[in-house]
C-alpha cells in the first residue's frame, strides 16, 4: 500500500553482499516512518518479540525470513549435520518469539520441512529462502482474495443504506502492516474505496499497545481512508448510538469451531455488535485457522505481556518518541494480550476461500492442504 | 480516606481573610500529591471543566461552593438585586461547566433555592455557604451508607466462595476521589477490607482520561487494598477466565427506569458481565437518580470533549508531567465521555436506602426529597 504515495511491501529482502530482510519499524509508526534491516536471525526474533513488526501474516513471513537467515549462518560449519543442528536449534528460539500466533509455528515447521528435503546445505538455504519468498507472495494472494470477498459484503450494506456513507469499525491492526500487503480485515475497505463506495472506518485506539491509533489510523491516512480514532471504551456507545453498521476485524488464531482468538478487547467489541444487532466479521487467511483446537478459551494459550506496556506509553514529545509513566508506580499491572471471541458472536470469517458460517461443519471443510 | 497515612477529604473550607475552597488537584494524580486552592468561582468553574475535580458527587458540592463563592464576589455591589443577577448568571455558567452529572444541576438548583428564600445579603452568602456545607456532609453519609450495603453483597459472594479471595472489576474512579470520602463504587470495598474479608480489586485503565490507572490504583493503593490495573480491554477477559466474581461501577446519573449512564466504557464492561453470568452492579446515591428520564439512550445528553484527549495522553517522563502524542497528528479522532448501560444489564442499584432492582416500580418509591 501507500506511503506517502509510494507503494510498499512491509517486508522483502535485498542483498547487498550479504541477505538483508528490510522491514517497517512499527515501533515508530506514527511518528516516524523508518525502514529497519534484519541482518540475522537474532535480529528476526527480536523485531518479532520487540513488536517492531506484528500481526500474525507479517510474524509467519518473518519468522520464514529468519529462519533463512539461520541458514546463512549456519553455512560456516560447512558440516550438513551441524548446519541442521543449527538451524533447527535457532528454530526453536524463533518458533518461542510470540507464544500465541498460529502463522508463526506453522512457517517454522514448513520450512524446516523444505529444509529436511534438501541434501546439501546450499540446497537448503536456497529452499529456506524460496519458502520466504513464496510464503510472502501467498499472503499477498490471501489478501486479495479476502478483499474481494468481503468487498461483497460492504456492497451490500452499501446497497440496503442506499449508498449513504457505510461505517466500519475495526480493532487494532489487521491492516496491510500486519500483512505483507492490502491487510486481511482493510483489504475489503480498500478495496471499496477503490470501487468508489462512500466509506467511513472508526478505530478503535486498541489499548495497550494502541496499534489501531498509531497504525491503523496511520495507513488508513496514507491511503486517503476517512477514520476517525476513537478509546475502545467508546466502541460501545457509538454502535448504540446507531453510527457503526460494520464490525470487521482480524484473527491472530481461529479453531475449529469458530471462535477467534484476536487482539485483546475485540471479545467486548463482538459483544457490543451483538448487543446492537451488527454484523461482526473477522477476515483471516485460511492460514490462520487452528483445525487441532476447538474451544478457544480453553485450548489456545493467550500471550502475558510485560505490565509496563500497560504503566508506560510511547508517544511524541516535542520531536522525540518517549515513555511515560500513566499509573502509580508502585501499582502492579497484568498485560494480556489477546482474548476469544465466542463463535456465537461471530457472523462469519471472511477467507481467501469464501465467507464461511463460523461452525465446525464449514470450518472443516478448509481442512486441506 | 488516607494519603500516605493521613486523612483527607477532597474538597473543605478555609478562611484566610477570604474564604478558599481546597480540593485536591487530580489532573496531577497519581504523580503529584498537590492541594488546589478555589478562590473565585470562576476558579470552581475551570476546576469542573477541566477535571482538576471531578466525580458526580464532588462536582456537586464544588457546584455548590462555586456559588458560595460567587455570593462572596457579588456581594462588592450592596444592591441585593443587582447581587441576585450577578450570582444567577454565575451559576448559569457553574451548570454548564459539564453537561452529564445531575448532581451539578441539582446542586445548582438547591442553593439558588435557598439564597432566594433570603433577604439580605449576608443571610444569602450565609445560606449558600450552609448548602454547601451540608451537602458535603450529606454525600458522606451516603457514601457510609452505601459501604453498608455494598459490604452484604460482598460478605455473601465471599462466603459462596468460602472465603477465598473475592475479585472485583471496577471501571473509572468511583472512589472517595469522586467523592467527599469514601467512595460509592469504593465504599463497600474499604468497608470489606476493615472488616477482614479477603478481596483484589481489577482496575480497569479508563481511556481516554485513565481515571481508574491514575485514580483509583493510586487511592486503592494509599488505603492498601491489593488491587491490578488492567486496560479496558482485558476487562472482558479477565471475566472469561473466571477471575471475577463482582462488578462494581459508579453512575453519573441513572434514569427512572434503571438506565444508568456512566464513564465511557462502562456499557462493554457491562455486557462482558453478563455474558459471564457475573453480578453487575451500579453504587450511586439517590441525588443521582434523574426521575424526569426513562430511556438513557435517548434522553440522557452526552458530553463530547475535546478528541485531543484521545490523542494526546498525559504522563510522567524523569520528573515532568508531560503530555505525549499517540496517534497520527493528521487522523481526526472523537471524545465521547459516557456511555449507557440498559437496566436490563444491570444486577442491582447500591444506594445509600439499599439495595434496589433497576426497575421503575423500585425506583419510582426513591422519589421522595
Amino acid at each position: 500500500m501507500l506511503v506517502s504515495g509510494k507503494h510498499y511491501r512491509t517486508i522483502w529482502l535485498e542483498n547487498d553482499g550479504n541477505p538483508v530482510v528490510k522491514t517497517i519499524n512499527q515501533l515508530l509508526l506514527p511518528h516516524k516512518f523508518e525502514i529497519s534491516e534484519l541482518r540475522t536471525s537474532d535480529d528476526a526474533i527480536t523485531a518479532i518479540k520487540s513488536m517492531l513488526l506484528r500481526g500474525a501474516p507479517l510474524i509467519g513471513v518473518a519468522a520464514a525470513y529468519g529462519i533463512y537467515l539461520a541458514c546463512v549462518e549456519s553455512a560456516k560449519s560447512k558440516d550438513i549435520n551441524e548446519f541442521d543442528k543449527n538451524v533447527f536449534a535457532k528454530a526453536e528460539l524463533i518458533k518461542s518469539s510470540r507464544p500465541t500466533a498460529v502463522n508463526l509455528f506453522n512457517a517454522v515447521k514448513k520450512s524446516l520441512d523444505r529444509i529436511s528435503k534438501e541434501n546439501s546445505i546450499s540446497a537448503k538455504i536456497e529452499a529456506a529462502r524460496n519458502y520466504a519468498e513464496e510464503l510472502a507472495e501467498k499472503e499477498i494472494s490471501y489478501c486479495e482474495k479476502i478483499g474481494e470477498y468481503g468487498l461483497e459484503i460492504i456492497k451490500n450494506l452499501s446497497s440496503k443504506k442506499q449508498n449513504k456513507v457505510l461505517n466500519i469499525l475495526t480493532h487494532c491492526n489487521a491492516g496491510w502492516l500486519a500483512c505483507i500487503d492490502y491487510g486481511t480485515a482493510t483489504a475489503p475497505i480498500y478495496l471499496a474505496k477503490k470501487h468508489g463506495l462512500d466509506i467511513h472506518v472508526w478505530v478503535e485506539e486498541t489499548r495497550p499497545r494502541n496499534q489501531g491509533a498509531n497504525l491503523t489510523a496511520w495507513e488508513l491516512g496514507e491511503n486517503n481512508i476517512p477514520h476517525t480514532i476513537i478509546t475502545d471504551n467508546a466502541g460501545g456507545y457509538v454502535m448504540q448510538k446507531g453510527l457503526v453498521d460494520l464490525v470487521l476485524v482480524g484473527s491472530d488464531r481461529t479453531t475449529l469451531r469458530g471462535d477467534v482468538c484476536n487482539k485483546i478487547g475485540t471479545y467486548k467489541t463482538a459483544l457490543a455488535a451483538k448487543d446492537n444487532n451488527i454484523p461482526f466479521y473477522a477476515a483471516l487467511p485460511i492460514t490462520s485457522f487452528d483445525f487441532k483446537m476447538k474451544d478457544g478459551l480453553r485450548e489456545i494459550p493467550i500471550e502475558e505481556r510485560n505490565p509496563d506496556e500497560v504503566k508506560y506509553i510511547s508517544g511524541k514529545f516535542k520531536d522525540e518518541i518517549i515513555e511515560v509513566l500513566i499509573a502509580p508506580q508502585n501499582s502492579p499491572a497484568k498485560n494480556y494480550g489477546f482474548d476469544i471471541t465466542p463463535s456465537r458472536l461471530v457472523t462469519g470469517l471472511i477467507t481467501d476461500k469464501g465467507i464461511i458460517a463460523p461452525k465446525e461443519n464449514e470450518i472443516k471443510k478448509l481442512m486441506v492442504d
